[in-house]
C-alpha cells in the first residue's frame, strides 16, 4: 500500500452561493417576456445598445443603499496594470460612461434600452441573488418632466402588453425634492443630519407594510416587531414625527421650501401630461411614499407595483408589489462632463417579473414540442448510418428530431429516455423491418393515453393506431401526420 | 483663495482595455444571428440550459491555453466566506459543473444549448476582447462518435441556415487520439515530453499559416519570420520531424500505436456516419492539422471554417478561417463523478461569425425603422399633453413615434435631430395649426430626395407631396400612408 493508490479527492459540483442555473422552461418565458418588453420600448422609439459587465470602478461610482457590505455591494478586482475594475451593479450607471465616452458621435435626446445581468455583492437567501437580469430604458439629453411622464407611460403599456390586466398594476411617482423639501422643512437639511435623512426615508419606504401606526414608530425610536426584533428609529422629534405623517397622509400640505414647491410642480405636470395622453389614476398614480433606494436620483421617481395578492413562503397573502422602479438621475452622466446632462429611466427586474407573469398563467403558452426518437436497434455503422439518415431527413422538413445518442443496447432504457423526455414519436427500425424496408412507428402521446385514460367522452376523436409500419420512404409525411393529429388533440383538449 | 474653490477633478469616462460597447445594428445582428442558430439547434432537439457567470475557481479547472497570463487567463476574485471564484472563461466547464451537480435529475443523454458572455483575462489587442460571446451545444452521455457526427452535421446546417453557401465552408475534423498516437509512436510519449508534445500541437496549428515547410521549421530549432522575430521550435530530431510530416501529408501512413489505430477507427466512422446522412467532403472533411487549443478535449475534435478570402488590416487577401468548434471531452463531468460521464459538443464564436457574415451582406435584412418625431412648438402644459396625445395615438397603432425630448425652444435643432436620428415624418403643430385644429406632417425621406436628387428614372414613382396639413383627427391614417409610400420606394429602390 503506497500513497499512489489513495482515491483522488473527488472535485464538489457546487455553484457559489447566491448564483442560479437556468431551465429550459426559464428561458423559453424570459424571451417571450423580453420580446414582449422590447417591442414596446421600440415603439415609444428606443433603440438598443449594451455595454460590457465590467466598468472602472471609480466610472460606477458608490450609489448602492448597502454600504456596510463588503466593497459597498459590489463585486471588484483589480486589473494587471493595478486599476480596479467591477462588475455592473445596475444598467443606469454603464450608461452614463457610455453616453459621457461618445459624447459628440450622440444625438441628443437619446432613447435607448437593454437587457442585461447586474451583481450584487450582498448576502444572498431565499429569492436574493447576486446575478440577476434587468431590463432598463433610458432618455439621456431630456431636461423636461415630459421625459419622465413618458417613462411612466411606457411603463403602463409595458405591462398591459405583458398581459396584466388595467388594475392589476400601477405606476406610482413621487419626486426626491418633495421629499428633500420636506425634511429641509422640518429642521432636517444640512450633512449633520444624513443618517437622520436616511432614517426618514427608510420608514417611508416601510408605509405599504407596517402602515401610519408602524412609520411612526420607525419616525421615533423604533419599531419591535412580532418575533420581537427591534429596528431602531430615525429618532426625530414629536414635531418632526407629525410633520412628516401630514406628508405622506396628503391633502393640504404646503411646508414652507421651494424645494418642496418645484417638485409638486413638476408632480402635478406629469399629472397633467399623462391625463391628457388618457392615463388616469387607474394606471399612473402620484403618491408620497414612493422612495426607490439608489442615491443618484434628484428628481421623479416612479415605481411599477403590482396590485395583485400572492402567497409568499409563510403562506400569508401578500400584494405582489414592485416589479420595477426608475426616475430622473440628472447628475450621472455630468459627474464626467463640464456641462449637465439631465436624464431620466425605469428598469424593470425580469426574475422577479417573470415570478409575477407564471403567478397569473401569463407565461408558457408557446409550447416547445419534444423531439421525434429515432431509436437504435443495432450499432454496427451501417445501420447507425441509416438511423442518421431518417433523422436528417425529418430535420430536413423542420421537425425537431434526435438518433438516440446513449448506450443503445438496452433499448428499454431508449423508451424510457423517450417518455421522460416527451418525445412523441419513436421510429424504430430492427433487422426484419430493415428486411422489408419499412419502419415502425409509436405514436408515444396516444400509446400513454390509449394505456391510461378511460375514455368517456372521445365522441370528437377518431381513434388513432398507437403504432405503425410504413415503408421507409413514407416515413416523414407518416410522422408529420401523427404529429398534425397529436396537435389536433391538444387543440381540442384546450378548448374543452 | 482657499483649496475649495479649486475645480473638482472629471471623472474620466473610459472602458477598461479589452472591452466594448455595442451599437443597435450591432446587436440587431445578433439577435437575428443567433436566433437562425436556435432554430437550427432546436430542430436536432437541443433545449436550452444556461449556467451564471461565475463559478468557483476550483470548478472550472483550469485548461486555457495561455497559462503564462495572470490567474492563468482567468477573473478571479474571493468572495466573503474567502472561497475563490471566476468567471466563466468558456460554456463547457460551467455545463460539465451543471450536469455532475444535477446528475439525479438530469435524463441522459443530455442535449443542450446556450449562448452567453466569457470572460479571458487576455492581453487586449486589436479584434481581441476580453468578453465575447459564444453559442454552445452539446450532447452530455453519449459515449459513440455518433454524437460528433451529429455535431458536425448541425454545425454544417447552421452555416447554411444563417445564408453562407456551400463550399464557402467547411467542418474539419481531426482526433487528439490520433495526433497522441502520432507523438507516442516517434518517442514523444511520457510527462518528460510534454513541452515538446505541446510544441508539436503549436507548430501543426500554423499549417494553414506557414505550410509544410514553416511547420518543419517549427518542429526543429525554429523559425524566424519576415521582420526577424524569430519562434523556438519544438526541438525534435530529423526522423521525428520527417515522421509528424508524414502525417501530415496523409496516405500510406500507419504507425505502430494502439492510440492512433483507434482514433483513426472513430473518424473512419464518423466519416461513414456523415457520408450516409447525405454530407460529403464538400461540407465534412477529416483533416490531420485540426488541433483545438483547449486542453480537456480526449477524441474527436472539430473546427468549422470559412473558406472565402477577406481583406485583413494590413490590406492582405486571406482566407476568412476558423468561426468556432469543439470536440470530445469525456473526462470534465467525471472529474466531479465517481462514474465516467462520455460528452461532445461545439461553440460558435458569436462576435466573429458576426463579423464574417457582414463581410457576405447577410445581415442586417431586418431594416428598423427610426421614429416618428413629433415635435414641440410650445412648452406649456396643455400643448405638451397635446402633443404626447399624438404621439400615444400613433403608438396605439403600432406605430414607432416619440415626442422630442430635447430643449424644445431652438426648433431648427429638433429637425437637425430627426434628421440625424433618420426619422420618416415630422408632426408640426404651433399657435395657428393648433387654433385650426389640424397638423402639420413632413415627410421627410420624400423632402430629402425632392431636395437632393436629380430624377432621371422616376416613372414608377408617383409623386409624393414633402408636407401636408390635416385635420386632427386625420393624423394616424396619414402617417400611415406616408408610411406606406415609402416602405413602397424602398421596395422598388431594393429591386431596382
Amino acid at each position: 500500500m503506497n500513497d499512489k493508490s489513495k482515491k483522488p479527492q473527488k472535485l464538489k459540483a457546487r455553484l457559489p452561493r447566491g448564483f442560479v442555473d437556468r431551465s429550459a422552461a426559464d428561458i423559453h418565458a424570459t424571451n417571450e417576456m423580453t420580446a414582449k418588453i422590447r417591442e414596446v420600448y421600440e415603439r415609444y422609439g428606443f433603440d438598443p445598445v449594451e455595454t460590457p459587465l465590467f466598468e472602472y470602478t471609480d466610472a460606477l461610482g458608490k450609489f448602492l443603499p448597502d454600504s456596510d457590505r463588503p466593497n459597498e455591494g459590489v463585486f471588484s478586482l483589480q486589473d494587471d496594470d493595478d486599476q480596479w475594475m467591477s462588475l455592473r451593479y445596475d444598467l443606469t450607471a454603464p450608461l452614463a460612461r457610455h453616453v459621457a465616452e461618445n459624447f459628440n458621435e450622440i444625438q441628443l435626446p437619446f432613447r435607448t434600452y437593454r437587457a442585461g445581468y447586474v451583481f450584487r455583492n450582498e448576502k444572498p437567501g431565499p429569492g436574493r441573488f447576486r446575478q440577476f437580469m434587468q431590463f432598463d430604458a433610458d432618455t439621456v439629453g431630456a431636461p423636461d418632466v415630459s421625459a419622465d411622464a413618458e417613462m411612466c407611460m411606457m411603463m403602463a403599456d409595458t405591462m398591459e402588453a405583458l398581459g396584466i390586466k388595467r388594475g392589476d398594476y400601477v405606476i406610482r411617482v413621487n419626486n426626491r425634492k418633495v421629499i428633500d423639501g420636506v425634511m429641509e422643512a422640518t429642521g432636517l437639511g444640512g450633512d449633520e443630519n444624513g443618517n437622520r435623512r436616511l432614517g426618514v426615508l427608510r420608514a417611508i419606504d416601510k408605509l405599504d407594510k407596517f402602515g401610519f401606526e408602524g412609520v411612526r414608530l420607525l419616525l421615533g425610536d423604533g419599531r419591535k416587531d412580532e418575533s420581537g426584533d427591534f429596528t431602531k428609529g430615525a429618532g426625530l422629534n414629536a414635531d418632526q414625527i407629525e410633520f412628516i405623517l401630514g406628508y405622506l397622509q396628503g391633502d393640504d400640505f404646503h411646508p414652507a421650501s421651494d424645494l418642496y414647491a418645484a417638485g409638486h410642480g413638476e408632480l402635478q405636470k406629469i399629472e397633467a401630461l399623462v391625463t391628457a395622453a388618457g392615463y388616469g389614476e387607474d394606471r399612473i398614480k402620484i403618491d408620497p411614499s414612493v422612495i426607490r433606494g439608489l442615491e443618484y436620483y434628484t428628481g421623479p421617481v416612479f415605481e411599477a407595483e403590482l396590485l395583485f395578492d400572492v402567497t409568499n413562503e409563510k403562506g400569508e397573502k401578500v400584494v405582489f408589489g414592485s416589479v420595477g422602479g426608475g426616475g430622473r438621475y440628472d447628475g450621472l452622466v455630468s459627474r464626467f462632463m463640464g456641462q449637465p446632462v439631465p436624464a431620466t429611466g425605469f428598469s424593470i427586474g425580469v426574475s422577479r417579473l417573470m415570478t409575477a407573469l407564471k403567478n397569473l398563467g401569463k407565461l408558457g403558452q408557446d409550447e416547445v414540442i419534444a423531439p421525434v426518437l429515432v431509436t437504435v436497434m443495432d450499432g454496427d455503422v451501417d445501420s447507425m448510418g441509416r438511423y442518421q439518415r431518417f433523422t436528417q431527413a425529418l430535420r430536413n422538413e423542420g421537425i425537431r428530431a434526435e438518433m438516440y445518442q446513449g448506450n443503445w443496447k438496452k433499448f428499454g432504457n431508449q423508451l424510457k429516455y423517450a417518455d421522460r423526455r416527451g418525445c412523441p414519436i419513436a421510429i424504430i427500425q430492427g433487422g426484419d423491418e430493415r428486411a422489408q424496408g419499412v419502419v415502425q412507428l409509436k405514436d408515444l402521446i396516444e400509446g400513454k393515453r390509449l394505456s391510461g385514460e378511460i375514455e368517456d367522452n372521445a365522441s370528437w376523436r377518431e381513434a388513432r393506431v398507437a403504432q405503425e409500419t410504413v415503408p421507409e420512404a413514407d416515413l416523414v409525411a407518416k410522422v408529420k401526420e401523427i404529429l398534425a393529429a397529436q396537435a389536433e388533440d391538444r387543440k381540442r383538449a384546450g378548448n374543452a
